[in-house]
């Protein structure tokens, strides 16, 4: 397998686009990646295209194929993924792949998503499993993982709501980012309560968006830019149904960090910059463990301490997160690795880490039970 | 990229399966395609899912995590793959990427989908175009293409009529087709017209079903079975919006397979038996002529010679193809590919080539206006 950089991107902002369609908005950040990248359209040999819920609220499918063709790649092999929250990040990896097996030189990938829509239904992740037939659905899922966190190890819920506070914070120095007004603590804790412990404002807010990547064989992206990007690992990790006996952690973001530290040659100590899957705010706490920011159970302190603030050690979710972003499924992937990418170009704007040089973009799809099915690391170096 | 055997098949009837859910007649499969290949579910690297309805349908997502885990598969990479009829192909066409290039070793792909069910939207497919909103759907995509073919080259109805014929006859062979009573020509042209000059016994049927390959890096399939199988092309392309000078030919066909010839080092005259897309009796003509096995114009009186029934000089849907064994969409490609395997292996029973060494298996998906938007060609050597 050869080495691979990401040599273009594009995002549109998350929020709501009424007006413009999932074709269009997938079609708009792949010509601007494509321009971004240097290349012409034609140079492209494959686009993988990420999105969950097309078929479900609009009926609508191959969507990849219209998607690319707006940007006036056709012919080439298209494909279209699903893998819930991981859907972006799923068609990352399988681009990865492509060019790394030199099956491919150049390809594309973009995840875009429409969910402010009428009659929603995102909640149906896993909708046959007899967990959510009973009632199980995303939110409590994850409260009661925070509730287990927090009688385990002793996280509060001051904690929890500063992990919203602070993606607002960094959210305000993102001008592509939904909501982007301070909040404090007290607002979060005193929001309308969706599952105790989590208020509204401690779980991610719905949008449309679009995020795309053009990735090039290492060994020509230097033709066409000087400000690419290394692909340092890409790792997929399956876990259904995993880890019963501590349902605080997340095994997954275990196995999946492992793996992606040891073929980068790296470990969370030289990380400058982390994207993760904070979809609640518990999730972030979590993921700081998995990943090995801190100890178990430590995750909580860690944030507490500001540590994971712009301008502390190890800044998470410098884009505003999920939380404050939105989270238009398909594209939220993809974004992190766009993140990660103006990141080490020093092209972040006033979400910049200086001279930050390793990122990870950390991601995990649930079901409609909140079970884990799907996690992704990805490490990105210049 | 090193060559890749297919060392297991796994196949269900396609019918109606009312009472098994979706993840219940992939876990089968795969079970069953495991089996076959005389491994341990915990060899294989990586899963490729495909389904193209289920979150239209049932709302339902991450499918494949979920059927590869009844079949002991966890842990690994899992990918859910859509790309309309041609699903099944673009997931193998992954997985055969993915044991190609190295990354893995052994992968196993499923293609899985339950259609019989009360408000189905399979014609959905591309429902945001414009000229669908404005009626033209798949059916009468496909009626315009027949009243083009038989203006421009002669084709006749009786000629049309005779391809579901033949392939009913070939269904009467295989006990795993959904309809295997014969029909005649009358019959054919005396059914319900569906749109002029496709009746309804010149379109595929609906059908639940469920279809799995094992595919395993060529040096250590020996391994495990003496009865691999080995992938000599597989190819997937783009083409929406294609060839507008021309609408009774296919173009996408065209480029798949001279690609595939070219990979594989054969012609058409090389082949010994095919299985192609004939979703509607005009299908299976044209693919004749996309594929090489007759000039452009000719399909109709290769059908008529009978040199495409079993018997023949190149029997095409020796299975009875979609026309008569159903139409469960992202299973239709992988069928395809277990049906070469069992011809290849000498184990396709009645419907058996005697001697055959090369087997294609063509697929094509369209959108709802019948627009092209993927086509694949794998071709299967022993």
């Amino acid at each position: 397998m050869r080495s691979v950089d990401i040599i273009g991107v594009g995002i549109t902002n998350f929020g709501k686009h009424i007006e413009t369609s999932l074709v269009e908005l997938g079609g708009r950040v792949a010509i601007e990646a494509i321009k971004d990248a240097g290349i012409k359209p034609s140079q492209i040999n494959a686009g993988f295209f990420a999105n969950m819920q097309a078929a479900n609220i609009f009926t609508d499918f191959t969507v990849g194929q219209n998607v690319f063709w707006q940007a006036g790649i056709n012919s080439v092999p298209v494909f279209n993924i699903e893998n819930a929250c991981t859907s972006g990040s799923s068609a990352f990896n399988l681009a990865w792949m492509g060019v790394a097996s030199g099956m491919y030189d150049i390809a594309i990938v973009v995840g875009a998503e429409k969910l402010v829509v009428p009659n929603l239904g995102l909640m149906q992740a896993g909708s046959t499993e007899l967990d959510t037939l009973e009632g199980l659905v995303v939110p409590n899922a994850f409260a009661m993982r925070a509730n287990l966190h927090m009688a385990t190890y002793g996280t509060t819920k001051e904690q929890l709501a500063m992990v919203a506070v602070k993606n607002r914070r960094h959210a305000g120095l993102n001008p592509l980012a939904q909501f982007r007004s301070p909040i404090t603590v007290e607002e979060v804790l005193n929001a309308p309560m969706i599952a105790d412990p989590l208020t509204r404002l401690s779980c991610c807010p719905n949008a449309d968006g679009a995020a795309a990547v053009v990735l090039c064989a290492s060994d020509y992206s230097r033709q066409y830019t000087s400000r690419s990007v290394n692909v340092a690992a890409s790792v997929l990790v399956t876990g259904s149904y995993e880890n019963p006996c501590n349902m605080a952690q997340w095994d997954a973001d275990r196995r999946a960090s492992s793996i992606a530290y040891e073929r980068a040659g790296l470990g969370p100590q030289d990380l400058d910059v982390v994207e993760c899957h904070d979809a609640f705010t518990i999730s972030e706490i979590v993921h700081y463990e998995g990943i090995g920011l801190c100890p178990e159970g430590e995750g909580g302190r860690l944030l507490e301490s500001g540590a994971t603030s712009l301008g502390g050690k190890i800044p998470v979710n410098p884009s505003g997160g999920l939380l404050s972003k939105g989270h238009p499924v398909a594209a939220t992937a993809v974004a992190q690795i766009v993140e990660g990418v103006r990141q080490l170009r020093g092209e972040a704007g006033a979400c910049q880490v200086e001279g930050a040089k390793v990122f990870m973009a950390e991601c995990m799809g649930a079901d409609k039970a909140g079970d884990i099915k799907s996690c992704t690391v990805n490490i990105l170096q210049n």
